[in-house]
């Protein structure tokens, strides 16, 4: 397919790439700011254009990768093109390309991206939604081409998926900082927390898990939790965040195996 | 070494395993539980016991991996036979071994273990605590059997990395059950957000946390936290979750870049 990519951040960047590996042609690479655009256009062989009116009519399907709030004006400008017009974003009803255009879809990449690093996309889920069934089957034959784990998902589900993405990444990428900074905070090295850090995440791949759940709350290690709130007393965040997991630890828990 | 290991649970396992593996004969397995004694011993081949008083004397070392309030009482029974004994607790001061003899230490393996899961124990720190100079240099030798990763830390700071391991570990696992629970809810896969997941601690292997974070909060993206907040609403423990792990990583982000 002859791609036209909206966007240069870490989404468009990796997309971009995945399409490029898979045989598609990348037209053109549209960002607001052209050293961005000449970027990424130079990684896949396209032309960098920082203004909309330069779009090439020539093109098959307009990606458009951008922040969720520009995602709805930039679709009303590409709109008369009357092109196929997807959005990448966990966050952004149909709706915000429908107001525009019949041809529309999202193509959801269910996963968090740096652009200085090296991902297998074909490993990526990707959730797929469309404005009819035959958009549907040439979106998910698109897909497949770049990814083994094709899934179709729509506004209200992809709503969900990224709210859960929220719990399942950048929270806890958060605690990561919090434990980094304990550690900062007495001299000690952060490689001693980070096999643990892979470890937890490795576990989840093959168990559900409250099954695997370890630590002072599941055990009710009462003086062990009074300590740990003790240590961070002069932090009053902290001190919340942790008697808040706790106590959802303890009723997971309790809802999975009654109270004891 | 001889070593004699107190206890059958997760650690007392994984740390046998490693300690046979290294070519360390394991001399007894005490558990109060006949059964789980059994089943230990016969994977190191060692001599499965459920009561102190059968102790072999004829061991360098007792390793004593069991609940933290059960170390102080049965380091004082095995106290009579003055041999080198260390605990395996994070959470449990060197004290507690002082309190009945001169030759301990401790051996804190930073890692989440499970029975069934296989784990090459060459990548688990050990953080090595030690009564004197002379038990450290030998404790530092025995871990080096089985770790490449062999740490200095005294309690004060292995309270620290206890504290860190529950921020880096313990509350991630539970807000990836919140994740699978969410999905649960609306018939969407939890392994949509597995390959999330593991990218997510991958990630931590080689940046520090600050400098990858994502998602809406470091975007300030108050419409998405909002619409996240609402599908929460009947959640009052969620949402107050949520709004706390938010406003941490906008301060977080506040520290290290000023306000924006």
């Amino acid at each position: 397919m002859r791609i036209t990519i909206i966007g240069s951040g870490n989404v468009a960047t990796h997309l971009a790439a995945a399409f490029k590996n898979a045989g598609h042609r990348i037209v053109q690479v549209y960002s607001r700011d052209a050293q961005n655009a000449a970027l990424l256009a130079y990684h896949v062989k396209a032309e960098p254009i920082n203004d909309l009116a330069q779009i090439d009519t020539e093109t098959d399907l307009f990606v458009i990768s951008i922040k969720d709030d520009a995602i709805g004006p930039v679709a009303e400008q590409l709109a008369k093109y009357d092109k196929l017009m997807v959005h990448t974003s966990g966050a952004t009803h149909i709706f915000a390309l429908q107001a525009y255009a019949e041809q529309v879809g999202v193509f959801y990449p269910l996963q968090t991206f740096s652009k200085t690093r090296e991902l297998n996309f074909s490993e990526v889920p990707l959730c797929i939604e469309a404005a009819t069934e035959a958009i549907a089957k040439q979106l998910t034959q698109l897909a497949q081409t770049i990814s083994n784990h094709v899934y179709q998902a729509d506004s209200a589900q992809r709503k969900i998926l990224h709210l859960a993405a929220v719990f399942a990444c950048n929270f806890p990428n958060y605690l990561y900082n919090v434990a980094q900074q304990l550690l900062a905070g007495h001299q000690l090295d952060f490689n001693l927390i980070r096999p643990l850090i892979l470890e937890t995440a490795l576990k989840a791949q093959s168990s559900l898990p409250a099954s695997v759940q370890t630590g002072p709350a599941i055990r009710r290690d009462e003086i062990t939790m009074h300590d740990h709130l003790r240590l961070l007393e002069n932090q009053a965040d902290l001190q919340a965040l942790y008697h808040l997991l706790s106590q959802g630890i303890i009723k997971m828990d309790i809802d999975l195996h009654g109270d004891k």
